[in-house]
């Protein structure tokens, strides 16, 4: 973003808003959020978490049949610790940007028909700033059609089942985040976290000393190298660029 | 843990309790939650999540005065997410391990004199397997007498608030968290992340591999030395070690 624009984006409000599911991966959305709610000390921010229902929404996988009669499947993570939505996709407000978290209910919207995610997200972006998904995240994006022609970025541990989503999209196989126009993808989970800190750096301005001051505030070192990968090493990724190092080398931010 | 104690915890469920408040900081609880949660698809565990009364939460400050008859305070972060505590201090179930977080609402127990997160934690203390607290928590842990005669450290943004608290505490200024018995206590916000995991290795075994692949699953790349503490030195604690290096290298689990 440019200077101008960077400054202009810290005199209004911008309007934030979380999707989420039944089966999304906690961190996905609280890694990123817990950056924005730091940050909404300094900077002008609104919060819509929204659902295809407002009310509790559970981490837990519902139990499922992957296919029509086929056996019942019990969530693999037992825990069901629960988000309040805020709003439905029909009463969502105005938004600026919208963030995708991915978690192990995305795969049930293929067997149980259900477009509503891919559809709210294509009728919104023509109007949004930015789209961001986290982890397979990417995969709604990718059946919504927004990441054809693109490069994109989703979880490694996933990955074999992300890339069947989506028509004509570049799937980079070695990247803690992608960037491509507006639409920002990370990695999986964690990686939600260092892609936030560098989108803030690009939205507010590169050296905006409260990005940094929140970073530090929440006493996290992000990774600032978007081809910093080791998971796609350890997932075996195909493609992965293997001479890739398994660490890095991190630092609070500004420093 | 000794070995055979590491199989043992194995074999058996482990119950969970973590606390919150309103105006709890969000990763506080969802990093610490989110390795749970991930890993409970190995583990036995189960989990509530406890407040004075059961319901949503939110990570927004209550307005507030600091004195009687002071200014109303609003809350620095204007962001308000929400979770469901699933229980109270009066049904919480039977647990082997407790969490407290910290968070900006910490602030208000004593100008309320509102003791009940301390009293539940003093209560439950002797049945604990462990005391886990992240960030501004440890105030509450010291309040609550626990930390007497032991070694602590907690957020290093809001040191000079936590360290007013308990007797015959040892601070230490400079880790990423501190181990005291069966008692830990981490650095702010992410550092809970980084104790997290630590600690179920001592909870596990240190050569556990579900544990470790739960955190390549996740994609996070644990800082894996206590003394690691950049944020000592970046927030000016006194007593820092100055000469720690404010960089550190990171890798995968297990690598």
């Amino acid at each position: 973003m440019s200077t101008q624009k960077a400054a202009h984006a810290g005199e209004r409000t911008t309007s934030l808003g979380i999707i989420v599911f039944p089966g999304y991966q906690p961190l996905d959305v609280w890694g990123p959020l817990d950056i924005f709610y730091s940050l909404s000390r300094y900077k002008k921010l609104s919060l819509a978490i929204i659902a295809k229902q407002a009310g509790p929404i559970s981490s837990r996988v519902p139990s499922h049949s992957m296919s029509p009669g086929g056996p019942i499947q019990q969530s693999p993570s037992t825990l069901a610790p629960k988000i309040v939505a805020t709003h439905s996709f029909d009463d969502a407000p105005a938004l600026d940007i919208i963030l995708v978290p991915g978690g192990g209910g995305n795969r049930l919207f293929e067997s149980t028909n259900d477009t509503s995610i891919e559809d709210f997200v294509s009728s919104r972006y023509p109007e949004l700033q930015y789209l961001l998904s986290v982890c397979t995240g990417a995969a709604t994006l990718a059946r919504a059609g927004l990441l054809e022609g693109r490069r994109a970025t989703s979880n490694k541990a996933s990955w074999n089942w992300v890339i069947q989503h989506g028509k004509n999209v570049t799937w980079v196989p070695t990247a803690r985040w992608v960037v491509d126009g507006n639409i920002w993808t990370s990695s999986g989970v964690a990686a939600g976290l260092d892609m936030t800190y560098a989108f803030l750096k690009h939205y507010y301005g590169e050296n905006d000393q409260e990005v940094k001051d929140t970073m530090n505030a929440i006493e996290y070192a992000p990774h600032t190298d978007p081809h910093w990968d080791p998971f796609s090493i350890v997932h075996k990724v195909p493609g992965a660029d293997a001479s890739g190092s398994l660490s890095d080398v991190t630092k609070p931010a500004g420093y």
